[in-house]
């Protein structure tokens, strides 16, 4: 653990001058009483997601920065909120440290979690801070959504159309650069850059919420985020809603330098499309006329791949016009 | 770690099979979505606490079984939330958990965890699970409360009177009990239980909230819960509101099992009352006239310990007519 040899550890510091270290990151006011205050508007719905970090099973030095450990902890729970159709009320953050840990480390891994929540127009409300033998990181964000606005995975219907709010397989060839620098070398420099970007940096899609309440008519949507891949999302749904999908392979989008034949073959194009996982991209189910307006004003990266169908068959239909089943690929096995 | 030395872990259970175990012991319709919606009472804030438990740091097999653990987490954030004078609107989880865990640990703490949350009327609505090197619980309640009925550490005033809601030094009793068995022969074995439970299984005062909304007049309290101390609750009230405060020695009180000489020497029970910690009572500033409404209604473990006055120091008024400073004990460090 590269963390670890470094010049000013936090047990040099103290807890009194950690705890003043790390309130500059916060929301102001938050230090003081036993909780956060936050005032929802009127007639809105809570939402609460909550993820745990641990170092050398969610991240390692080898990909990722103190920083981007932030940046992405923090998108991950964002982009389940925008999964909920919610906006951000604020995070909670709770930490567990090695008394060996560079200061550096925590400086830099706060300035990422800061610079997402700051990017999506939220803050640290309230943490906790334990000593722990490895980096464990909890963060709980707590967002709010009008009721009849929340999105959710039970409702896709048959005639629905699936829209993607953007190209898939992005992080996973960012992480591919990472742990295998030989890759890709047909890739142009900025290509090979913004796919790391993806990688280390994923967006969650908060800014779709806005437009999904400008279609007209207002619709119950179905859909998730595409953290665990875009087949485990249309999976979940599927299962959740009671009905079946068909894809259609010519539609699910990569991004423009990864659909290269000379970087990436066709096939291994589809399976890190469908498998690669951490794009946070949102994965939506509406009535086809809905649809084309949502992808008319999310611009050319969003479209229609597919249709949800009745029935309990999830397939994708090849540009050779035969259809095979999506597989469920058991994503992030933790135990067993 | 005694937790790991048993029959079935959880690796052999599989990630499946262990999240429809744990589905049992959380709120119906928690599994689906990202995220947990909850629908706060209209004009209520949020209160949202956070709080990260490793074992070795926080709790050990030696004294604290796995069902005790669960509880006493439980019951610290729903203490954090009746702190904030909030009543709980649910809870999320997340664990960190060894793949070596025993099946039977992990099914007695989310039992622990069920049981204090039942009592309370709440319900854990969300969570995550990972694969660690060490058992870590991070837990965060959120609770509402309508703004003006919450209760906040800044707004003592001088003239008002310190209320607490019940004895200090129990749980501290109760732990010297666990580590020190021969301690104690003087007490009853049915006080010795009391002692141990209030350890094991404190009792977060949210059963005061109800009693606070009656007080004629309305009024704003300044308060926090003690489960850092009897000393620290008073001392960080003073400091959050610019306040000073006179305790009476003569009033703060033990449970009557503990006001046997015999059991407790004066000097040392005080010291276990102001600085033992884990109580979970509330203490309150409240004007005098308020503050005996309250006690009253609360009932004989209820009392005026003290009042604040203006200026910074904060003493305890002995048996002897003498003033002592209260020392600000530094209860738990985590670093350095």
């Amino acid at each position: 653990m590269e963390q670890l040899h470094r010049d000013r550890t936090i047990a040099m510091l103290g807890e009194q001058q950690l705890l003043q270290r790390l309130h500059r990151f916060c929301a102001e006011g938050v230090v003081g009483d036993d909780g956060a205050v936050l005032m929802p508007q009127p007639g809105h719905a809570l939402v609460v997601t909550t993820d745990m970090l641990v170092d050398g099973v969610h991240f390692s030095d080898r990909t990722t920065s103190a920083a981007d450990v932030g940046w992405r902890a923090a998108a991950a729970n964002l982009s389940d909120l925008a999964a909920m159709g919610a906006t951000p009320l604020g995070v909670t953050l709770s930490l567990g440290l090695p008394t060996a840990l560079a200061v550096e480390w925590l400086d830099q891994f706060y300035t990422g979690i800061a610079q997402c929540l700051q990017t999506y127009g939220t803050a640290i409300i309230g943490g906790d801070l334990s000593r722990s033998s490895v980096v464990t990181v909890s963060i709980t964000a707590v967002g709010e959504v009008l009721p009849h606005q929340q999105i959710l995975r039970s409702v896709a219907q048959p005639g629905d159309v699936i829209v993607v709010t953007g190209p898939h397989g992005a992080a996973r060839a960012g992480l591919e650069i990472l742990t295998h620098p030989q890759w890709g070398q047909a890739l142009s420099a900025g290509d090979r850059v913004s796919l790391i970007q993806a990688h280390q940096r994923p967006c969650p899609r908060l800014d779709v919420l806005p437009i999904l309440k400008q279609l007209t008519p207002p619709l119950k949507i179905a859909g998730m985020d595409s953290s665990d891949g875009l087949a485990d999302a249309i999976l979940q749904i599927c299962r959740a809603s009671g009905v079946g999908a068909t894809l259609e392979q010519a539609s699910i989008s990569l991004p423009p330098s990864l659909q290269n034949p000379e970087v990436l073959a066709p096939q291994q194009a589809l399976q890190w499309s469908l498998y690669g996982g951490e794009d946070f991209e949102l994965v939506l189910c509406l009535p086809p006329s809905s649809a084309q307006e949502l992808v008319t004003k999310l611009g050319s990266a969003a479209r229609v791949i597919g249709h949800i169908v009745s029935g309990d068959k999830v397939e994708v239909l090849g540009r050779d016009g035969l259809k095979q089943p999506l597989e469920l690929q058991q994503g992030f096995q933790h135990f067993g």
